[in-house]
């Protein structure tokens, strides 16, 4: 599937490792830079992950490949080989961000498995070496499975003619909904909010649909809804970074006002949720991350105005469910009220 | 009244002139530099305001005091002394911005008594700075009396312990009402959005506050609508570049998602408009200003992401009258539906 990806999304630009250094593609420096931020340690990477280098689904991917990564520090004694080493080196991944659960969910489900091989006393640092290569092909090969799925139930989502909005980067299953819709021969065009303070939709979004020849405009963040006025937006998408059994949905901050705007004038919204999180009922149950208020006061790390006066900077909105049309999942595209049946 | 205006505000800071010299406060790199563009014609001083030099309510005060310099420059014989140089020399700058009509309907009501004024064969260039300055004296008189009006008539509308959000920078009226709703003791708040492409937020409404002590905080474009989820945001008050006769209200791209929002969570919506235009009934009659999208892709002058992408710059927003709680004008505070009545 990889040829049909653009840069961003390919794997190895993702992340990945090369002896005792882990390298994570910068998605803050891209398009003007592809460059790569030098990890060696996971307190390192975890670090990385919550200066946000990478975000959105990188976590996922920069999880996985740190399983590889561990086992091989293990395999040449910079760490230490024992289970509690493992656990204590992935969490420092895990813990890195707070609000999405996918890829907690993920990595648990490994350590799982992992937990009772190193009860076996004879299991050393290659048997490690092979059964993490097999359990993240494994999982690497599932999520490629559903990236592809949910990019095919998305373009079937995606009519002949549509404009559609999205926010911030909402990565393979929306920008491969688009990619289908378009080789299936519709019309579709693309408005991307630039998502501020980073930019994901200016740096990451537009320029990965502009590489799929896909038409993309980018308006800020303040104008979803002067188009949508003027009838110029069919369909709202965007990522959900967790969806809630109730159909709740959080994603990136300036995601809720575009699904309020939409529904004000009838249009439709879909979020695209890899898995809807079953031990979080309603918005009650979210763990929001608050970032750095100082970030909203600079342009990469110049302060745009008086750096003494406060900003607020909370990265996720949660999207009520009665504004939300369609949830693109692994297992179909659902109702807000279908969410609990499926997946509790 | 000017030792209450904060630095933006005061008359000398918006511009000013020295013999052939007209200076600009340069509104595009406040707070970081206080510094002025220089123009020498009117035709730079066009230019200054259609690249933003200065916005919002700037360009009135720059259209009365290049009357003022107008006349200078013909009394020291470097215009022609004629009524059609004045006129042709005023319109550089009237026509420098579409959208907002305040400035253009003052202009005109200025010409349409110099017009008459150069009638007579006698009328020499003493003559005319006598009779500008004497004209130019009495709007800037009415004008701050308005804005002081507004002000007090704006404090009326904030009770003690809200949180005003706001968009882009709502000048004197806006400021003022703050500043008395807090010198009459009510404890008042205000969160800022920062208003891409050029941060009117961050750079002109927060160090505004913040320089008369009133707290304040900025968020980005994309967190209105958070913030009134959560119940900290108790009023929405921006500026109307135009309201129409049916209450329509036209403002700063980003005014009307935060208007929909608004109504959403139950929000009064109060918007700040000199001077409802008795010209234009409905939206429909509305010259809207498409600015040239590649301010969007840039941070100052540098390119955030891919320079080939399209990116699109509507200025304004048009706000539904269904979605406006009150007008405060120079008349009183109306609600949409009495607009008409009172200015037409």
């Amino acid at each position: 599937m990889n040829t049909r990806l653009p840069y961003l999304l390919q794997p190895y630009n993702i992340c990945h490792f090369k002896d005792s250094t882990f390298y994570i593609g910068n998605r803050k420096t891209y398009p003007n830079e592809k460059s790569f931020v030098e990890c060696t340690s996971c307190k390192q990477i975890g670090d990385a992950l919550r200066m946000m280098i990478t975000q959105g689904g990188g976590p996922l991917q920069v999880a996985l490949t740190a399983f590889r990564y561990i086992a091989s520090e293990m395999d040449r004694k910079i760490l230490p080989f024992s289970y509690n080493s493992l656990e204590k080196e992935i969490l420092y991944i895990v813990n890195a961000r707070v609000t999405n659960t996918t890829m907690k969910r993920c990595v648990y489900s490994v350590l799982d498995i992992l937990r009772n091989r190193f009860i076996d006393p004879t299991f050393n640092t290659t048997d490690l070496i092979i059964e993490i290569n097999k359990i993240i092909d494994d999982k690497e090969s599932e999520f490629n499975e559903i990236y592809f799925n949910m990019g095919k139930l998305g373009s079937s989502l995606i009519k002949d003619n549509d404009t559609i909005l999205t926010t911030c980067f909402a990565e393979h299953s929306f920008i491969l909904s688009v990619y289908f819709a378009k080789e299936s021969g519709k019309k579709v065009s693309v408005l991307v909010n630039e998502t501020r303070p980073y930019f994901q939709g200016t740096r990451l979004t537009a320029p990965s649909l502009h590489e799929l020849k896909i038409d993309v405009k980018i308006i800020s963040d303040a104008m979803g809804s002067f188009f949508m006025q003027k009838n110029m937006i069919s369909h709202y998408m965007s990522a959900a970074d967790l969806v809630c059994m109730d159909g709740t949905v959080v994603n990136k901050i300036g995601t809720n006002q575009n699904a309020i705007c939409a529904k004000y004038y009838n249009i439709p919204y879909t979020a695209f949720a890899m898995s809807p999180d079953p031990s979080k009922n309603t918005s009650e149950d979210i763990q929001m991350e608050y970032r750095d208020g100082s970030e909203i006061l600079k342009y990469n790390d110049e302060y745009i105005g008086d750096k003494t006066i406060t900003a607020l900077y909370p990265a996720f909105d949660v999207v009520d469910n009665s504004l939300v049309t369609n949830i693109v999942t692994n297992k179909g595209i659902f109702k807000t009220n279908e969410i609990r049946g499926v997946f509790k």
